[in-house]
């Protein structure tokens, strides 16, 4: 097992389109790293601070109209103070994070799934997090259809209209694009269609080397 | 009395420092405009729109900790809401706009006040906007302390610590070289430490002229 590292933590990031399963394998892989004493901290956007939560409940709000622009400002001004406030200070104390979406998010949904302009969004991703980027990028992938029928317990087709469907695969796209720009450096692409322990043990696979363990290690 | 305009109406926002009397004037010049049958829509920011009354409950409430650039963020998404559901489709139906603090008040507040970068700022207030920019903007002009005095009902220098009055300073500072800046083409900047009946005055000068009536001088 690796030993600690000197200087900064690692921030790997979890993503992927609806229904990829994502909140459940965070959950397995926060307990298997707490069960071998690693002490990463786990945190999620938009949220991970006060101000960052009721800003969630603003941009999640069913009742609000909210545009693609302003939807993203606020996905924005959450990350911002969730960076400022408990990322890069846990960072520059050597501990690692893991954090339920990030910038790459921003991209996919705002980006190719609403249309903002792709520029406009990676100088505002830079801007607020002060040119911090994820070390890894975990990408759970999985056809929408597939996803959503998943997320939904019953075919996605019946609950879905076409525009939905669309919107949800130009969202995966987007992630793919990233990925494969990317070239495997930074960012790891699983099947996410895939039995639950296997996508679990791939996780494990592509995550754990990249985290230091806890006090034990030290 | 000017008849009523063809095609879009035009906006008029209202800014100042703290304590500068802006309510106050707001309310006397919407009386005094709906007693002469003009239908102006009055407005303010942030707010605006069920999404930004929400945000404006975020970034005003003292108990979250919210960073310049955040801070900057939420105005600018309950800003382009505003601009999208409310003061454009007014404009373009002809209406008159009155708004309580727009783009200038960014430059002024998280601009010059905050040390956000200026460029950044006017940058994004253009794309929040779609570039739409006041037709007149009424600068409500007041030091630091008189503003702060008349705010709170007692001398300014006994509540604010050195650090407050500096950045209500810096706010002042960024409202009069906007002013300065545009040359007395689209702004008015009104002395508002003088008696309120007067300042009432020169507001009418400088904004009912163009203004249009209502229904009676369609």
């Amino acid at each position: 097992m690796a030993s600690r590292r000197e200087g900064r933590g690692h921030l790997v990031v979890f993503e992927g389109p609806e229904g990829a399963g994502k909140s459940t394998q965070l959950v397995a892989l926060s307990a298997r790293l707490s069960a071998a004493g690693y002490d990463t901290l786990f945190t999620r956007e938009p949220g991970g601070t006060p101000a960052g939560e009721a800003i969630r409940r603003v941009v999640l709000d069913p009742t609000l109209r909210v545009d693609p622009l302003p939807e993203f400002l606020l996905y924005s001004a959450a990350r911002a103070q969730h960076v400022a406030d408990v990322i890069a200070p846990a960072l520059a104390a050597g501990r690692d994070v893991v954090c339920d979406r990030f910038t790459a998010a921003s991209v996919a949904y705002q980006g190719y799934g609403r249309g903002l302009d792709l520029g406009f969004v990676a100088e505002l991703n830079a801007r607020v997090t002060g040119g911090l980027e994820a070390d890894l990028t975990v990408l759970l992938d999985i056809d929408p259809v597939a996803g959503l029928a998943r997320a939904s317990g019953r075919a996605a087709h019946d609950r879905l209209e076409a525009a939905g469907l669309a919107f949800h695969r130009r969202v995966r796209s987007g992630f793919i694009a990233q990925a494969e720009a990317d070239g495997g450096r930074r960012w790891v692409r699983i099947d996410a269609d895939a039995a639950e322990t296997a996508v679990t043990e791939a996780v494990w696979r592509a995550v754990s080397p990249l985290l230091a363990p806890g006090e034990v290690g030290r």
